[in-house]
């Protein structure tokens, strides 16, 4: 049942009119080649420029779709996550008119990083320990023609949930015969909330194995994890800023505008350079969400990556 | 520079008229004995008239206020968190009209724990690593006048980080001279969210020693965690479900929605049960908040409780 070819056809946003790339039978290990978010538009050698030239028509490719033998309308895709295998370079990016903090940062900025499997050198003195994962991921929505691969939806897309690694198993829900999945938008880290609107985007290749629950009735994806999330970047603990009002998005900014701040009084980063930083390794947790009318969103900087 | 005395005094909501129930200078080991959240109108052998019965104007004392010597606006007083005295028992409740979900769940509902200084025994076969830290925690706002309870603010409050337990110190902005320290609204367990609004609510004693950072000019308060937040209860890794789309907030209660939906179907808890465990033991992270105009909330759930 396993398949020895790898799928490299793209396609740009969701389309459930999309030839499948493949037909597969639930259980098949299937391997998919998937460009960067820039969909090869950046490279390791790219400059400022680059970005401010970026083609917003090619951006965020995804590989696929494969028609899953079977599923119907109300199964969920099961997919389960198996292997990596990194390209060695990614680039992060403040885009304009995107990201959390949009009105804050008007002007475009890049950074490229070198990482092994082990370990993404981010900046002199700032190391990320790799934890690859598919920004996009998802299926084919059920109402016809084309839809932007930006937002995610019931049925996934660019979901940029950072623990989706190896081990994971993802429940996708299926709206049209088939499923029709694709993937991309391969991350070498993230933070929980992706500030910055980009994380250490690079190509990879994934091999994942594409099961099927019948009947699963799923309203938005779910997923399993089976170990700690955070367990590699925690050892030290954590610096942690709030943001406090009755809108969680603008507690979410709060938080982060002070970490940003925090980051450039405590180690000397530029603010763009904080918010890319924020972007790839700064968790955002909801503390609380009933304490009306003012909610409280944390933002967790693991105090680890500093070495 | 020891206090021998144990802070007794409580007061309902904020105000900077308050007298002081002692001044202490910074470095100084204070001791509060703290209420439980009902103010002691809930107790061990509590029933569900007990809760219909609640009186809201006596709900959330706060132990205090100390006067800091030195504090003026503009520092911040730096709270460490040194050691709790559990009584051994907690509360859980749905209250009518407060909540994440608070129209989708129009009765009250209550349920009682025990505990030791280890674990929760929530419910059986259902059992949290015990993890004290004060709900509310604070100063006095600089504005005139008697303000809330229930929602936080810059000077802090009712922030209900659960991660401020024993070894955290916590960094809150001073509004008024003296600052006008309190603290109250101890729990035993909590979720990132206290999703139901609240949490294992119970009685303590707890001992903090109160700095002072001059000129810290924090616009909200800030925290640092010594050690993981989280590898006291995943180690069997979560189960998350996830809430999406363009309001944060509905993301948050699509997400619990799911998530009763999964306990009931996997665990065969009723929905009540199931929402006053997501409050006590289920993370709200926000994966994404870039990818317009569409938002991811994820609730993660703890496999290790069940056993």
């Amino acid at each position: 049942m396993k398949h020895d070819q790898t799928i490299h056809s793209h396609h740009f946003g969701w389309d459930n009119s999309l030839p499948p790339a493949l037909r597969a039978g639930p259980g098949e290990i299937l391997e998919f080649a998937i460009l960067d978010a820039s969909g090869g538009q950046l490279s390791a050698k790219s400059s400022l420029a680059d970005v401010a030239a970026l083609d917003f028509s090619r951006v965020n490719p995804v590989t696929g779709p494969v028609y899953l033998e079977g599923a119907e309308p109300g199964d969920a895709v099961v997919v389960e996550l198996l292997e990596f295998e990194e390209s060695g370079w990614g680039w992060t990016a403040i885009i304009p008119g995107f990201g959390l903090l949009a009105s804050d940062f008007p002007n475009p900025a890049l950074h490229i990083s070198r990482y092994t499997p082990q370990s993404v050198e981010f900046m002199p003195g700032i190391h990320l320990p790799t934890r690859p994962f598919p920004g996009t991921i998802g299926l084919a929505p059920g109402a016809p023609g084309h839809h932007s691969v930006v937002p995610p939806r019931e049925v996934g897309g660019n979901l940029d949930i950072r623990d989706l690694t190896t081990g994971a198993k993802l429940y996708l829900p299926v709206q049209v015969a088939g499923a029709l999945f694709s993937v991309g938008d391969t991350h070498a880290a993230q933070g929980d909330g992706e500030v910055c609107g980009t994380a250490v985007e690079t190509p990879m290749r994934l091999r994942l194995r594409l099961g099927l629950w019948k009947g699963a009735n799923l309203r938005y994806p779910q997923f399993d994890l089976p170990s700690s999330p955070t367990a590699h970047i925690d050892s030290q603990g954590y610096y942690a800023t709030t943001g406090i009002g009755p809108d969680l998005f603008r507690a979410a900014q709060d938080a982060v505008r002070s970490m940003i701040d925090y980051l450039g009084r405590e180690y000397r980063l530029k603010p763009e350079d904080a918010y890319m930083l924020a972007s790839v390794a700064v968790d955002l947790r909801i503390s609380e969400v009933v304490d009306a009318p003012n909610w409280v969103v944390s933002a967790y900087l693991p105090k680890g990556i500093f070495y």
